[in-house]
């Protein structure tokens, strides 16, 4: 990885400049709308849509006013409180924008970081003399970034050595060196797979490219809001405009108010917050609550990292606290202006209305944002007070479709085992930074 | 429906009309690329490529100079002959081009035949002084026609009735009545629901509209053909084009060669050959060979249509033998330039290759024409001779997403029962037109 004290600085110039470079190698995705799911989240009780037959959830006593922040209390699960009842809030106006990036390169955003990152490794003084396209690249990833660094340095024919687990399921290994890299195994805890990315390192000479919490992977990823932004200007700006635009204001005075983005490390959620810094477009990030997978939003409310997760939440890409570089964006400089989550059940049903109504196949991390649109009594609270009656044009980031098809049945299934999630939590150990939360 | 002796000329200029009429109501749906199914597409064994670890099939015997057309007999699943051997063929060069009509409204192409059959019902004289929009329309249907039929009424202000049997699913059935439909349950065989659909019509005066057999239907259907002809064209002219073009002639000479559309019923083929009338374009119908379901492939091959068909191949939409109006178009006008079939297993195969690759929800009738893009001997050996070494841009129809989701692990799952298909095949009776074939 080139050194970060090299890297551009974190503004929204250097993720045009971070497009430039890009540009050639990664897909521009598609930006689609769904009539039926703003529809939706612009109802009173969007949670008992996806199946008539489920039950209805009792009603949420959380209201803008009485809401407390339960410091090191794990969230429940918000998705209980998007029903009606005596404390329902009036529904936001919610006019839903996907941008489809399961359909980018890899079938994952993460295809932007990892080809910027090796684009600015090219860039480096001494790269070439060093020998850098023979040393190559390492990085320990089991899951997007690991297929997406082995395409970018394919793609400019410099060897790639992902360390992944042993454990690691066979379609992934197999997908993995399907890119033309090579694969080293290790233990499964973070220490040996460090370890084992050191050894690679000493013996080849490999440059490390982190999947997140880099600089270079950061201004990479934020090319997504770029596109996302002029996209939907363009569609509004057409002459036919999105369907449901007959309720909205004119067309000519509407870009998009806001960005959910799910939040993993938290590069990509920076990203898209430097893209869309000084523009007016908030931006917000969207976790899995479960098992305390919501380190950012806790990290948020009481002013300081959470630096270790423990999380078997379905969201398996969002199980990874923030790192420096995304919480100084995102946070220190106040560039993300909020982080909601919600529980797996909230997380399924909104993978399963994403298949039913935009046909699209995601990986469960990717349906958080939309599960947090749909479902969570507080983002949906301060989006209908925020937006008021003109309602918000609002940017769900779809990040991946890279789902274990194998799998897919039960991830889709709203009965039987789901209805064990709360119980599993309570097994589930939650890791956590000790340290004392300092006023925010 | 109008009357078909007031419907337009069945000609490519009509399919432009019934555009027009259209266009306020339905989607221009994309149209994608995927690098790595023209790769398979394009390669020797492709079969092997979806899982690694399943059984190489045999080898193909069939050549295009030793094929055999067996009359009255039920093709072997061809998906068995696609793999390499002493008698393998040399592959085809495909780029595919896949049309999403699974973004459709509804989910399905059937949203524009049914706007079109109500548009032109509503230019019909005396359509208004007769009660037209008070009488409604009806059909039977438990599938995407019904769920379009109901919603082109419901934006029209008409009554819809839909006649499905008692024995529908509860998730169609809520669906349609979801469109503002009024259902009308009858028993399941067809003289039950012909008689149930006649009731309707003699209580409520509606106006029957067929699912397919029909000229309105046929040039509704037929609009996705020229939207996919212009925006492929398109996609080539632009700066870049498809990533895939440097192994392909100068983008300037490229255009559609060929179209693999879905054969059910009919009247999406019909009118895909249509638009494609004089333009040099070939289209072929892609049918399940389960059961006897290659109704059309037959037909073509003893001069005759085949009318009726009893089959349980999974491509639940596909059931139907062709219409009278389709095969006109298709056979008796020379418009369709061949049929091809496949077996379930390869079926099912394709439609987890679009899940994986393509990132799309489809239903297994969606998947049809890639299934014979990639598995079908007959036409890789058809193609490989026809396009030569400059290969073809083949347009694939992508006709629906309307899956069941509680189904789709069944579905997707290439092992198990799936090796069944064969067993199941003999036990289902097939159901045919004895009527001896006269000469093409």
């Amino acid at each position: 990885m080139a050194d970060p004290t090299t890297s551009p600085p974190l503004t929204r110039t250097s993720v045009f400049a971070a497009r430039e470079l890009i540009q050639p190698f990664v897909h521009r995705t598609p930006v689609v709308t769904s009539r039926s799911l703003s529809a939706l989240a612009s109802s009173v009780s969007p949670w008992t849509s996806s199946r008539p037959s489920a039950a209805l959830p009792t009603a949420s006593t959380f209201g803008p006013g009485e809401k407390k922040e339960e410091e090191g209390k794990e969230k429940e699960d918000s998705s209980e409180g998007a029903g009606p009842g005596p404390a329902a809030q009036p529904p936001p106006t919610l006019r839903l924008w996907f941008k489809c990036e399961n359909f980018q390169r890899v079938g994952a955003f993460k295809a932007r970081g990892a080809f910027h990152a090796i684009e600015r490794l090219k860039r480096e003084p001494g790269w070439l003399e060093g020998g850098g396209p023979e040393r190559g690249v390492v990085t320990h990833s089991s899951g997007n970034h690991a297929q997406a660094l082995a395409l970018a340095a394919r793609t400019n024919g410099i060897p790639a050595h992902i360390v992944m687990p042993s454990i690691s399921a066979p379609p992934k290994i197999a997908a993995t060196r399907g890119y033309g890299a090579r694969v080293v195994f290790s233990g499964s805890t973070s220490s040996e797979r460090e370890a084992a990315t050191a050894l690679v390192v000493e013996r080849t000479g490999a440059r490390l490219v982190p999947p997140y919490d880099h600089p270079d992977i950061v201004l990479g990823q934020g090319t997504l809001g770029l596109e996302f932004q002029e996209d939907v200007a363009a569609q509004l700006a057409s002459a036919g405009g999105p369907p449901y635009a007959d309720a909205a204001p004119p067309l000519a005075e509407r870009r998009l108010d806001a960005i959910l983005a799910p939040c993993g490390g938290g590069g990509m959620l920076a990203g898209v917050a430097l893209a869309c810094e000084g523009t007016g477009v908030r931006v917000f990030g969207a976790e899995p609550s479960r098992g305390g997978a919501d380190d950012a939003r806790r990290g948020f409310a009481r002013g300081e990292r959470v630096t270790a997760v423990s999380s078997l939440t379905v969201a398996d890409g969002l199980r990874t606290p923030m790192g420096r570089v995304p919480w100084a964006v995102a946070y220190e400089r106040r560039l993300v202006a909020g982080v909601y989550s919600v529980g797996d059940r909230a997380i399924r049903r909104a993978l399963r209305l994403a298949y039913e109504r935009l046909k699209l196949v995601l990986e469960p991390s990717a349906a958080v944002p939309l599960a947090v649109a749909l479902f969570d009594p507080d983002f949906r609270a301060m989006a209908a007070r925020e937006a008021g009656p003109r309602g918000w044009d609002l940017g769900i980031v779809l990040s991946g479709g890279n789902v274990d098809l194998d799998a897919l049945a039960q991830l889709l299934a709203l009965d039987g085992d789901d209805d064990d999630d709360d119980d599993a939590e309570e097994e589930e150990k939650v890791v956590e930074d000790t340290t004392t939360a300092t006023a925010t």
